[in-house]
Order: C-alpha cells, then sequence, then structure tokens
C-alpha cells in the first residue's frame, strides 16, 4: 500500500489522500475481473492488476496467447476451458483458450462464485482509439462486460512495445476507474480509454474520431512459390481538426475517454431508409 | 435469366419486369464481392451468389473453415493467403485462410483489379438480430465493405441447417438489393437484413432490439479429468413489445432491415460523463 500512496501523490494532485481513504472505508471490498487481449504474460495485464488491487478484490482471466484483433469473437466451435495458473501479485489467476470475449463469458458464468462490480481489460499495448474500437480484443472485453450489466472499461495506451512504461498510466487508469466507483456507467455502455505516452497533460471525454485503417499488405512468396500476405497499413483520420475526438485528444497528450454503445443502429441513416418503397 | 424472371414474378409483385429490364439497360454492370462467414461450402453462399449474378459480376471469397462468431476479428499474428478454388457458378472464387474481415480487406488491396460497387455477406445460417450483430462474422464483412467506402449488406435467414430453404429469402435479398441500387446507403453504414423461414410478409426498416444473450455453458468432464465447457444458451429480449425492433419484425415474419453504424459512441452516455470532474 504505502508504494502506491507515493505512487498516488506525486504527479497528479487529482488523486490524493482522499481516495486513498475513500477506499479503505468502503464496507465490502467490490470484485473486480482483469482482462485483456494481450494474453497472459503481457506487462499491461500485471499494471492493470497492480492498480485494481488497491480499489478492491481482483480475478484475472486472459489467454495463454495474444488474442490482439478478436474483437466480439466468440467461439463456438471448440469447448474452452479455464485453468489456474501461477498468481499475478498474488491474486487468482486463469488463462482461458478463448478470445476475451469467451474469457468474459466464462467468468461469469462457470468461474465465479458471484457476479463481479466492475470488468477492466487492457492495458492494452498499443492504442484504441477511433474505428479500432470495432477490432479490439480488449474492448470486446469491456463490451461483453457491459452486455451482463457490470461497468466495465477498456485501457490502452499508446506505445505497442513489450516493455512500454506504464507508470504514469497507472495514474490515469486509477483516476477513472475512480470516477466510475462514484459515478458509475450507464447501463449498457462501456468506456474507451487510451492514455498517451510520457506524462499525459489530463483527461478529456470525447467522441470516437471518424477515420479508417488503410491496409498495404506486404505480398511476399513462400519458400513453395505460394503468394501470402501480411496485413500491415497505417490510420487516416478523416477529421483532424475536431477537437472533441479521442484521435485528437491523444495527438494532444490527453488520455481520452469514450462512451461505447452496444446499441449499433445508425438513427440517421434508419430516417434515409424509412423513405424507401419496400 | 429465365429462371429468375419466373421467380420474380411468383410471389412478389413488387419485383416486377421493371426490375428486370432497369438492370438490362445498366451501361456497366457493377461489381459484387460475395462472402460470408459460414464458410466456402456453405448453401447460404452459393444461393446468394446465384443472386448477385443477376445484378452484376460477382467475385467470391471465403474461408475454408466456419468463421461464425469472428465479429470484426482481424489476423495480426498470421500471414494471409487467397487461393483461386472451384467456382461457384462459375464466377472466379477464392478461398481465404482469416476471417470474414480479412478477406474484404484482402480482396479490396490485393485481390480486386478495382474497387467493388458493392459488398454482400452471407446468406447466413441463422438470424443475426439485436446484439449478435456484435459477434457476427457475417455482420463484421460488411461493416468492414461500408468502412472502405462502399455499400454494404449483411443477409441472415432464421435457420441454421445446413440445408435450410433459402427460395423465398432470395426473393427479398433480391429486393432489398434492388432498392439499395436505386437508394444507395449513407456512407459509413452498412445494412444488417435478418430473413424469417417461410414466406415472409414483406421487409420493416428497423432497430436493433436490447438483448443479450444468456449464457448457459455446459461443464463436461475429458477422458484425462480435465473440466471443460461448450458455450450454449438461450437470447433474452428485453423487450418484446417495442414494434420497431429486429426481433419483433422477424418474430411477425416480417424481414428486417437495420441500418449499423461504424460509430459506437455512446452518445447519451457522452452527456452524463462531460458532468465527471476528472
Amino acid at each position: 500500500m504505502p508504494a502506491y500512496f507515493s505512487l498516488f501523490l506525486f504527479p497528479f494532485q487529482i488523486l490524493t489522500i482522499f481516495v486513498f481513504h475513500s477506499i479503505k472505508s468502503m464496507s465490502e471490498k467490490p470484485l473486480i475481473l482483469v482482462t485483456n487481449d494481450d494474453g497472459i504474460h503481457a506487462k499491461g495485464l500485471r499494471e492493470l492488476v497492480d492498480v485494481m488491487q488497491f480499489f478492491g478484490d481482483v480475478i484475472v482471466i486472459s489467454s495463454e496467447v495474444s488474442m490482439s484483433g478478436k474483437a466480439c469473437g466468440i467461439t463456438v466451435d471448440q469447448p474452452l476451458r479455464a485453468t489456474p495458473v501461477e498468481e499475478i501479485h498474488g491474486v487468482p489467476t486463469y488463462k482461458c483458450n478463448g478470445t476475451p470475449v469467451d474469457s468474459v463469458k466464462l467468468s461469469f458464468n462457470n468461474l465465479l462464485d458471484k457476479t463481479p462490480d466492475y470488468v477492466v481489460s487492457g492495458i492494452n499495448h498499443g492504442a484504441n482509439t477511433s474505428i479500432s474500437v470495432i477490432y479490439s480484443g480488449t474492448m470486446g472485453a469491456a463490451i461483453e462486460g457491459s452486455l451482463h450489466g457490470v461497468p466495465s472499461i477498456g485501457f490502452s495506451l499508446d506505445d505497442f512495445g513489450p516493455d512500454a512504461d506504464f507508470s504514469k498510466a497507472k495514474l490515469i487508469v486509477a483516476r477513472i476507474f475512480q470516477s466510475v466507483i462514484e459515478n458509475g456507467i450507464p447501463e449498457f455502455s462501456c468506456l474507451n480509454v487510451n492514455i498517451p505516452t510520457g506524462k499525459p497533460k489530463g483527461i478529456k471525454i470525447c467522441r470516437q474520431a471518424h477515420g479508417k485503417w488503410v491496409e498495404e499488405f506486404e505480398k511476399r512468396t513462400d519458400p513453395h512459390g505460394r503468394e501470402y500476405h501480411w496485413l500491415a497499413g497505417y490510420f487516416k483520420n478523416f477529421e483532424e481538426d475536431s477537437v472533441e475526438t479521442d484521435l485528437h485528444a491523444l495527438k494532444n497528450n490527453f488520455a481520452s475517454v469514450v462512451p461505447v454503445s452496444v446499441d449499433m443502429t445508425c438513427y440517421k441513416t434508419l430516417d434515409h431508409l424509412k423513405k424507401w418503397e419496400l
């Protein structure tokens, strides 16, 4: 605990002794399910557990291998297993052979004795801003948590490196999680949090920026003369100047918080379609 | 062509000789990319190709195995291949070793000489109503098509059977596709079409129903004494009486058309969050 104390006091006044006391005085610790899509060995997962232990009882479930890009994918064609593995920071830890969404589903239904109070996913190695929300396994887990009626958050750091420095990001995670404890999240939505590298200037509530990945598949030939392609590319932001977007926040060294809806209906288009003669 | 002619004249007056002529008189045939998530051997894929050949030049890409439940998942950790296979109904056909989204990305970037005019996905064996849109590989492909700025539609039949009867569904597919040709789809949204079994009463423009899958994992023990779980369950509709939803339409034997947005921002929650002190 003293380690946290100093961590919180260091760069952010916003996270003060008050927080420390308010958590300590809670009559019962909340149960927090921690997962990710980078797999059980990822540094970001350990860092997230480290923060969450301050707020409640933690249980971890993740996959043996990376599940990056698995989106809201589920496994319907093979059985799932949750196997106890070496504890991370002394909390119960399981590996699951499925996707992040499978991990959350299995935890809620067969692993946990009671419904968790929170689902947190990450801290992802790499940002999940803008349209990346639809491809992200990190966000898949958070979306699944929200579908179970539980406040859920996906955290991502804008650094893909396996040894990324999460020290400042953890303060943002703690600050936002504290706000979720205090304010809740409206039902059937979750939060997509992206954190810049270095020292963030603060936190901004944003909407998802309008952009897309421009693929540039790398074409190669294997030793047997057969073509194969590696998915690569760059991100194109269609609205560089829109200050209310997550990409703008991150570019300007702010952490972004985007509320994500599980209702994918395009209501604007709904009005357009109603004019069709069908 | 005569086969279609009689098909169109039979149960739906809405698809008439006019349609036949309007397509015939187009100066250049549109290029239609057809894919699915049930795999290259699925009956529904063949049925969709069969309809689309009436409207334009068709190219097919799908996976060797089922990609059901792969959502908007992408493959980042292994190379992708698109291999020519036996043609379906005489059109160029490729199998891809990735997800439905991978198939679309690879087609746009490395397989096709020009950007297709439409992306259609399905006809899925099984409905993708309500929240199933976030898990569906069928819809993953359609969403990806819309991200490339191309009018895209996912079609699903409310019948999981491998030998499902698509004969009536094909008329709905043709009717809706004709409307898309005439009216377009607003950029960066796509359509999620679900079709009842039997003879549909008509087509309704809907919003996504509010509901969720209630999992009931089946717990078993393997011959080595280790536990495993099969994902199973049932769907719970939280708003049985809402007539404007896709589930209500389907239950009452109407095909449903839900416009789907790639912007997952929850704007209602955005206002709530802006009151937070961060």
